[in-house]
């Protein structure tokens, strides 16, 4: 475990400063994307298979994968969707440089719709800018409704709270009314939407909600 | 977001010489620990509060909370047994530095065993050694087959795999032998407990191996 750190510089404000440059490019070709973080398992990549169902034939859509194995690029990839893989290399969260490097790999000005997936992990992502316009947490009913209270910069960061695997509610000891309080206490604003990835529940909300995000963003 | 690192020495080093400190410290006082490590929502807590209730009439046991809000510490304060919550300060784990200070508030001459709740995370607590003698991986079902796939350096440095939440295998499209297959091909000594901590199913398999750790611990 021998690991020398050297670092004079910076480090959190030249990865800001990176993230401002990269949301500029998205701007420039009217990319909108969205930055969408959770826990392991919570259904990251189900959901966006969702997503891509929906909207692919509105938008043109790309996927980064923030990872360090391909599992999930290639459930994407069957999409017939440009996605990326940009490699974590271990870290517990996705950062501007990751990101720039994706970027470099995908064709922005045939793109309107970018979704970031980052690493699974409540805590480190939230602290990294990566220059995308909107933040979706997902939470998921088997996970337990004190996530909000347990992750406060996490989900006070949220534009949209995704609650997944709503068909667990009838199996989990999950008190909905909890978990809507923790995250409103946070921040009033933040939209929460319920969702059944597996069987489509509330993805055409979530679908309307993205189209809005672009609408405002000046497609 | 500024925050400028300047760090010259070896900090895993440091850490790693710390966490040895730690385990003499340990060793010294017969005291088995134990890190525990999962997702957020995997059911660390829980299976904690089942192996005290099973535990505390052979061990004295103490439990260490990573984490940055008391939550968990008040629910096992509730089995009036020492609980000291370990500051993580927003880090995405623990290491030594936060154990050692968390062990200053624990008579070590007065347990037997240390349960240590890592922060919910399947990536950064594997890197940090903490000085204790096993690691036990929490996964559940509701996660996903795929998480020993996913995150092999977390289920490659467990002495114990959990199979938590297995009430749920009904509901979830789980493929067990491919969850079975991935813990193994990483290492096939590890061993692999299915459980329920809600319904108690499992628990006694975990109870008989941590007595058999105490034992080979020199209890």
């Amino acid at each position: 475990m021998k690991n020398t750190i050297k670092v004079e510089t910076p480090v959190f404000d030249t990865l800001t400063l990176k993230g401002q440059i990269i949301r500029k490019l998205l701007d420039k070709h009217q990319v909108l994307a969205i930055n969408i973080m959770a826990s392991p398992g919570a259904g990251k990549t189900s959901l966006i298979l969702k997503l891509i169902e929906s909207l692919k034939n509105k938008f043109r859509i790309a996927v980064i994968e923030g990872d360090i194995v391909p599992i999930d690029v290639e459930k994407i990839q069957k999409q017939q969707i440009p996605v990326v893989l940009a490699h974590t290399g271990g870290a517990c969260h996705l950062d501007s440089v990751m990101m720039e490097k994706a970027l470099k790999k995908l064709k922005l000005n045939e793109l309107d719709l970018l979704l970031v997936e980052n690493v699974g992990n409540l805590i480190c992502p939230a602290s990294f800018y990566l220059g995308t316009h909107k933040n979706i947490v997902i939470a998921s009913v088997p996970e337990g409704d004190d996530k909000p209270y347990k992750y406060p910069t996490m989900f006070k960061g949220a534009d949209l709270v995704v609650l997944n695997k709503i068909d667990h509610l009838e199996h989990d000891n999950f008190d909905l009314q909890n978990f809507i309080a923790g995250v409103s206490a946070l921040d009033p604003k933040i939209e929460i939407i319920k969702v059944s990835a597996r069987n489509g529940l509330g993805i055409a909300e979530i679908v309307d909600w993205i189209k809005l995000q672009s609408k405002n963003n000046g497609k």
